[in-house]
């Protein structure tokens, strides 16, 4: 059975919302960043990188949200969640799931987690300045640009939905002009009218999973 | 045609070899960052992020590295540079990107590119100065975990390779300890003995491309 190792409020949710999209059987693992469990020993045997989200399968561990996504689509391939026999399209859902690990999760990290790349208190107060306008700005050209409507992709709902939903999580504690956003935030609110996507932000928020 | 927009000494070189590799008919546009000329409108056109590289196919422009490198394998299936049909094998190799994309450049842009994430001169001093660390680190989780050897995946050459390559490029000039890393820098020397290796790297440095 699948394992998705997860902590709330991280990009692991995008990956716990597919599982529920598939409806495939799986267990998780909460994973207590107050405790630096991510840092322990057992959880490094899973995950050497020491995040979440981490996915066991009966082959191995994968990490990464990209490389779960769309390995879930593939092995799910009734769901078709990703346009894999076409080329092209599988390249632009890539595209956008690349921009989203590699730039808006990365602008969004300077926050909370700046010591990553400084050790200076007041750099990492400038990093913390800064996330409003990086992350507004990833996200704007999302807004102009990349968003088709009414899924990412356009009419067909994707793995790209749920990891957009994910990030979007963040914007108001980023300080982000939402004013800014409006088809984001509708994307939004489509992702959360979803069944599979209240399933699996109600288990994240219960402390007993 | 395909056609590739980069500029030397960037991650578009990985692109650039894939696109050897496979014996694609391709041209090439050389975008030269001294001049900005990925901030002005003919390449904004182009690519809205101001980034490269950017591949034209004749269904639309292809940004972001990971995307570029499995659409190309799928458009070449004969050169096997990504076990598609392998789901598990398949996200192995994703994940191996996306931890390139999103955790060792981001790490490595922080040496000259700070100014995304912050405009204090002192936080992009105290960026710099981390380089060595924060890189390091990251490529010696690949050094003795991920690299199988002799190719990133094992005894099959795939994208992963000249990815990993592109990025050993900038190991010295961030200041990384490469005693470190002697299978990434074994595996940076297989790489360059390769024909493919050295027909797109002598485009690349030859100033008439």
């Amino acid at each position: 059975m699948l394992k998705l190792f997860y902590t709330p409020n991280t990009c692991a949710l995008a990956s716990h919302i597919i599982l529920e999209d598939v409806g495939a059987a799986y267990e998780t693992v909460r994973i207590d960043f107050r405790r630096e469990e991510q840092r322990k020993p057992e959880y490094l045997a899973v995950n050497p990188k020491g995040r979440v989200p981490a996915l066991v399968t009966e082959r191995g561990v994968l990490t990464e949200t990209p490389a779960i996504l769309v390995f879930l689509a593939q092995l799910f391939p009734a769901a078709r969640l990703a346009p894999i026999d076409d080329p092209f399209a599988f390249a632009e859902m890539q595209s956008f799931n690349s921009y989203l690990c590699s730039t808006v999760h990365v602008a969004h990290a300077h926050r909370m987690r700046g010591y990553r790349w400084a050790d200076d208190p007041a750099a990492l107060q400038a990093m913390q300045r800064k996330v409003p306008q990086s992350v507004g700005d990833a996200f704007a050209l999302i807004e102009q640009g990349i968003l088709r409507g009414p899924w990412v992709m356009g009419e067909a709902y994707t793995i790209c939905d749920p990891y957009l939903f994910t990030l979007a999580q963040w914007l108001e504690a980023d300080g982000v002009d939402l004013a800014r956003l409006p088809r984001v935030l509708a994307h939004r609110e489509r992702m959360a009218a979803r069944d599979a996507v209240k399933r699996a932000v109600a288990m994240e928020l219960d402390p007993k999973t």
